[in-house]
């Protein structure tokens, strides 16, 4: 039986999807649970949520606790961290890659690039420029991969892929989706691995 | 040197602190890590956000799933649960008792059991029969408990913890705080017995 893969559904301006994004690649290949990549953008389901803005800045008291917990996590996980000069940043054209790329191998790099740029080096990823660039460090062509990520088909595979966001019942990033139990945050990554690993091998037995 | 304990900030409504509260104080004696109980209410702390109820009935998505995780984690830790009828339940009375007898060493027992009767047993902890008949199990006299809890002084001493509470940047529960570090969540328990290990070693040095 082919196994079904670990969705992982992350949102690029989303804090806790760098921890998540930068980790679940080898804890899934540990576990041996094929992933699925799934970018989608937090701001409508937000607004549909009454927030005009991340909850972060929403309750300051929320967001003071949020950097200082990204800085000690990142220091637990050994990964790069800066508090960016913006915050949240637009992940609309990065989403707009990953979703198109979602099944090539360098699709993982580049998610991980992108957060790196946005969490650690304080960079504009919001700007064509910036993920020009990083398509140019995972060995793509910029402009061949930013004019199919900006066609009209793509831009509707991602709104259907947020659409398909809300029917799970998403409402934060990071989501981790096995079968249609949903785990949310970085905090769960190795729980959704144990439960996805656990429901595939009961279904196949 | 006298070590500095670690504060545990409570409330008795929410369900992420029966998880911690059932947890920390083994977690704590095999690191030796000594505790000071601190029940608060959160209902004035959400007022001041802008909410009037638990952002779990506010958020419906957010509520669903945190009850899904509330089985998950329950199993995981082998706790009982069952989703009281009601939510969340006023622990007003439970956090003057526990403020009262927070360096008793009989609260840590008293604290679990009103999780417990709220979250394993659906008992209405705001009713003074649920915690009288919470008090005899521990060995205490109903009657001269809940007489002091309900004191004067006592209601004062708690609206005092929960200004601290303010004072700390607390904004939701449960909180660990180590010296002026906060830690939100049961997921940062060991996080939190680590930094404040650490920091206490440090110092001594």
């Amino acid at each position: 039986m082919q196994q079904e893969p670990l969705e992982f559904w992350f949102e690029f301006a989303s804090t806790y999807s760098y921890l998540a994004a930068s980790r679940i690649e080898e804890a899934a290949a540990i576990a041996r649970v094929r992933l699925r990549w799934r970018p989608f953008l937090l701001g409508p389901i937000f607004v549909s949520q009454g927030w005009g803005d991340s909850p972060f800045n929403i309750y300051p008291l929320k967001g003071r606790y949020m950097w200082r917990d990204m800085e000690r996590l990142c220091e637990k996980y050994q990964l790069p961290f800066r508090r960016p000069s913006k915050f949240p940043r637009s992940g609309l054209l990065a989403a707009r890659v990953a979703c198109m790329a979602a099944e090539e191998p360098w699709c993982p790099r580049f998610v991980r690039a992108v957060y790196r740029a946005n969490f650690a080096e304080d960079r504009e990823i919001s700007q064509t420029e910036t993920i020009a660039e990083i398509l140019a460090t995972v060995g793509q062509s910029p402009r061949e991969v930013l004019t199919s990520a900006e066609s009209p088909e793509n831009k509707q595979r991602l709104r259907e892929q947020n659409q398909w966001a809300v029917v799970h019942g998403i409402f934060g990033a990071p989501t981790m989706l096995a079968g249609k139990e949903l785990f949310w945050g970085n905090d769960r990554l190795e729980d959704a691995i144990a439960f996805h690993l656990h429901s595939q091998t009961t279904h196949a037995g």
